[in-house]
């Protein structure tokens, strides 16, 4: 299994359900790439259609990875040289068929998972069996436009709490930073 | 069990081991306030000697709950009215002894754990049958000053990936929002 992360900025939708474009965060990109090296996924790639956005990931990366950055932290370097844009779901998926020989099994998440198809527990099992690319996606604004959802070979449950720690009052808002972080530990952690 | 946490930005190390004072950074209080709420835990101190940054944590808290931020996000609203500065991690468990009416486990954090007293999975079942409340530390910087993990009651192992998925190459560098976020759900997820 060789493991790969896409952050979602398009299609994505608002609180009002509209499908939109979010802007970039530098932080995202900083800490899902920190989890990402972490956790030994292979590329982290920041989603966007917008090609000035595409060009401050680049700017970003060439920063830490061979400008002034790299001298003040080599770790963050090796983080993000591992993160590139590109300007849809699909271009990712060609980058990765393309790099590993393979199409990817593609992954959704979200915080309003109605119908995962799978439990946390089996898709790790069934990781540890698969042969070629896994990507896993994350939405940002209010979660990624239902077309993505569904068309993903897997949907993995809402991250919650354990139930049995007292009824939950549904609040459920994780930042994505943590969500790709929690995702990736229950799937790849110790 | 009365899960509290602290963000701890004195004392730490810098990268050369020098115990310093870390700056607040807006955006691990607003996602480590967001996971513990999503969690379950009461409140999230944010511990800092400087109190002009312990008014930068009070006047984040009322822009979000009070002020104009109140009718952009209410969810943001939530994770921000259990936030509060403090000067010293003495004076947390202070607050919660008053709160409670006992005093906290205090459990360390640490990229760095060289002697964990416990495993993961034995934590999480001892929480489950804990009276009390538990007070949960997360480092910034390069992580709190030694005095503070050994004068813990609980050390929790350092976050790593499933050794079974392959060798590791020693990269352990998550954001302290994503370590916290994983900590929460090792210790409270479903």
């Amino acid at each position: 299994m060789r493991m790969f992360l896409a952050l979602v900025h398009h299609p994505c939708v608002d609180r009002g359900g509209n499908v939109i474009t979010t802007a970039l965060t530098n932080v995202d990109v900083h800490d899902i790439g920190r989890s990402a090296r972490t956790y030994g996924a292979e590329r982290l790639f920041i989603v966007t259609p917008v090609t000035l956005q595409q060009t401050m990931v680049a700017e970003m990366v060439h920063h830490w990875t061979e400008g002034e950055g790299l001298t003040r932290n080599d770790r963050r370097a090796e983080a993000l040289s591992r993160v590139t844009a590109l300007p849809s779901v699909a271009a990712v998926c060609e980058a990765i068929a393309e790099h590993v020989g393979a199409a990817p099994l593609v992954v959704a998440t979200s915080a309003r998972m109605d119908a995962p198809d799978v439990t946390w527990s089996g898709f790790r099992e069934r990781l540890r069996h698969h042969q070629g690319p896994v990507l896993i996606l994350f939405g940002t604004g209010w979660g990624m436009a239902s077309e993505l959802v569904e068309g993903a070979d897997v949907c993995l449950p809402a991250i919650v709490r354990d139930p049995s720690l007292g009824s939950s009052d549904g609040y459920n808002h994780l930042s994505v930073r943590a969500a790709a972080a929690i995702t990736l530990d229950r799937l790849l952690g110790a």
